[in-house]
């Protein structure tokens, strides 16, 4: 028989300073900021990234000690402004510290380093200790990579999205059938949901859409939609809407709707990185969570896409659909074209312009958009029994040149807070085609790149106008696309990437 | 034919502004602290957690944007101590900035998350933006956790090594055969690395031993050595160590000796992270950028060791072998006995006393460090050639007995800097047995983790004295083991710790 040593238990007692904000922005990473000299450090034994239990008056967090040699009186500790609102202590309020033993959930993310698979309970563990703010950045870039690739087997990602989903607020309507629409992204200017949810809604399905802010990309739907309607709205906010107009287009962080996913995303901005495990975890949590039970998902293909093959697009396809069963969500994958942007605009006030365009029936609209659009639309009304097969693609044309569908996007901007006009950038500079030939290629990838080095998606206004098309034919000085800027220093690094990354826009010469 | 576009260049222009030196300690990562209404920060567009250029006549690095609301005028810019370091500014000089474009070498680390080779080009340049302080912690955690498990082939290890020995400075010696010692770890108290050093040296070779500080565990060798002795030399003094005494004992941190792995080690550590590849290529760099050309690793092998089982052993001892091929060392993996600590203290200045009193020949030295450092000894005399096989354990017992390693000892302490004594710690408490029984297990990660709990490494006197080996027999009250600690605060954690992590220290009940 084997047993083991115990001790008697005796609680840490907490050394304690006074709560002092020092306004320094560190991301959502919470740093507690001590001086070398404070009878915490010399007592605690802290030191420069230790990681601390903060506590006051009933709340906790965890923090990553800096330790300052000024600044600060020896009996203050400064908060980061992330620390501060975890905590949101009065000033000078009594903050209690202790070491912070290791995670144990951070145990589970290092075997996923090391290739074991993680049950449903190691997940749930992650995902909390996640959602609660307790990663350090490191340990979500930890995360994050060890599940990147095919890493995650689809019962992880099951049990990931999951323990995503019910980590948040879910939204419950009382409609058997509601609908929602998503695009895995990796395509600028594939603004389609600010077309395809007014669409159905005016033929009446219930469209309760949340939307991210980019990633990597120069803009997500709810960047774009930001330019014509405030979108950071709270779950009661929201329902207010869809129970008005049927259907909403918010950003999906306010509501804590899967809310482990608003944080992974501040890592996977600048490592450039979300995996497939990840993106169906991310995608179907917030879908599911705002209550949706049919969901039309774009999966755009081509060469520059985020997903490049037909096969890795029917693996993904085969994913959102299984993992869709298990959280009771009917899941309608859709693969497009993938090989050019959507539309002219690349970044969140030019993607606004184009939806207007679209929406108001404007004689310089974007065919490709509109397009896009009507097939999405037309598959999604079939989804939700709002059309018969193969009628949807007829009906969403008629509510969307009949005036509908634009009469239908305002009033979901009223409700939302009010229609507004995108802002216009303040610095512009066309790039020219050095020679003739014919648009042979568009990079998705580099053109992106192009827009973020222009200032999108911080900078609203910041992005690009594409010109051409594949097909085109130019001649010198032809322009190829519109830079536009909020800053001269962005203007000219965009001009500058411009000018040394090769195969943005491939030409091929005429003979 | 496929052309492309180009632009003409423009050198982005440098917003500036003058430097701070604020005294925060951020770790390794360079943080550039700015005002939130600074022209640079309007005028650049720089937002939180974006990344900078930071230039300063002739010196540049990267950096992370903290953005702040007070603290600094709004034509300052603070800096943090490792960017400060790296900049090295008089106070108030003019310092510019421009947007990081995404470092090349992480679209590397990218692809290795993804699950694709890396050649040697990608390693070698991701080997030196990390020298350099390039990356950010999650750009190291990404990278790191990216490589860890067997996601490195045995090519890429090699082009691992590779990259990481031709970053930083190479030590050549006039000899043909430089002989040196390491351990892998995982063994607590395993200190034999300052009896087989001095030994091998008395009998002839030369061995200039390089060391690291303590990753995960309570100390590394460099830990322990510094209680007896300087260990920070830079290259020139211990190349004067070495030349007077035949031998040295530093942290190799100091002389840019594989600087890419003194980096890496910073985010292994928050972690508790370091994989198979990423050990063999930090400890043969290491080995062969001090000039070793026959090196004895040692590898202890126990369930609750680094090294698990025999056959992960067989797999880590090849992949040494044929590594250290590549990079011209004769390796010689030696597989030891890994079921519990070495000797009797574990933390840097209990686990220094625990070596005096072998070298000393004192009654009470733990004889299984004695005989451990003994047989390690009488390979490593083989391996060198200073003892014939199988003579060389008869050899090191005679150097060790008659006093002639403990002079050799004190030589090489007085030659880098002078023999001192180890700290006494302040904050003791025994921690007793619940019942009797037989020890039937120790747990080495948790008794690491309960030794770190207390202080160790950060508290150098810290740490715990353990009193019971496998096989002992106790009785109730009787002391197992004797918590050390600097401050009370940690004492009550690992206290606390004790009490609640079960089979620390198994006891079988008699029956």
């Amino acid at each position: 028989m084997t047993t083991s040593i115990t001790v008697p238990q005796a609680a840490p007692r907490g050394a304690a300073a006074r709560a002092r904000r020092i306004g320094v922005d560190t991301g959502q990473e919470a740093v507690a900021y001590f001086r070398a000299d404070s009878a915490v450090v010399r007592s605690e034994g802290f030191d420069c990234a230790t990681r601390v239990w903060v506590r006051c008056t009933g709340r906790e967090t965890l923090a990553t000690v800096h330790v300052v040699s000024g600044l600060l009186n020896p009996n203050e500790v400064g908060l980061s402004e992330s620390a501060w609102r975890r905590l949101d202590p009065t000033p000078g309020a009594r903050l209690e510290f202790a070491h912070a033993e290791p995670l144990e959930s951070v145990r589970h993310v290092r075997s996923k380093a090391f290739g074991a698979r993680l049950d449903a309970g190691a997940l749930r563990s992650i995902v909390h200790d996640i959602a609660e703010g307790l990663y350090s950045d490191i340990h979500l870039a930890s995360f994050v990579t060890a599940c990147a690739g095919r890493r995650l087997d689809r019962n992880e990602v099951t049990d990931l999205t999951v323990a995503m989903l019910e980590e948040g607020n879910r939204l419950r309507w009382d409609r058997e059938v509601v609908a929602d629409k998503h695009c895995v992204g990796g395509l600028p200017g594939n603004r389609t949901s600010l077309i395809v949810v007014p669409i159905a809604a005016a033929a009446g399905l219930l469209v309760p859409k949340t939307s991210s802010r980019a990633i990597t990309s120069p803009a997500g739907t709810a960047d774009t939609m930001e330019m014509l309607a405030p979108v950071d709205l709270d779950v009661g906010a929201m329902r207010r809407v869809v129970e008005r107009e049927g259907a909403c287009i918010v950003w999906g962080g306010y509501g804590r709707l899967s809310p482990a996913d608003d944080v992974l995303i501040r890592v996977e901005r600048p490592l450039e990185l979300d995996s497939q495990g990840q993106l169906v975890a991310s995608v179907l949590s917030k879908k599911a969570a705002a209550g949706a039970t049919r969901v039309l998902i774009d999966v755009p293909v081509g060469p520059t896409a985020k997903v490049r093959s037909p096969a890795e697009a029917e693996r993904l396809c085969a994913e959102l659909r299984a993992v869709g069963r298990a959280v009771e969500l009917e899941v309608l994958p859709v693969v497009t074209d993938g090989m050019q942007p959507v539309g002219k605009g690349i970044g969140p006030a030019l993607e606004a312009r184009d939806v207007l365009a679209v929406l108001e029936g404007s004689a310089g609209a974007p065919a490709d958009l509109r397009e896009r659009s009507l097939q999405l639309a037309g598959r999604l009304l079939e989804l939700g029994g709002a059309a018969a097969a193969p009628t949807g693609r007829a009906t969403a044309g008629a509510i969307l040149d009949d005036g509908r569908a634009w009469r239908k996007f305002q009033a979901i901007c009223d409700a939302q807070g009010g229609l507004r006009e995108p802002p216009r950038p303040r610095h512009i500079r066309a790039v020219p085609a050095r020679c003739s030939g014919r648009v042979s290629a568009i990079d998705n990838r580099r053109l992106a790149r192009l827009a973020r080095l222009a200032g999108a998606p911080h900078d609203p206004g910041a992005g690009l106008e594409l010109h051409v098309r594949i097909g085109d034919t130019v001649v010198p000085g032809q322009p190829l696309l519109t830079l536009h800027a909020a800053a001269q220093g962005e203007l000219d690094y965009a001009v500058a990437y411009a000018g040394s990354a090769r195969d943005i826009i491939a030409l091929e010469r005429n003979r």
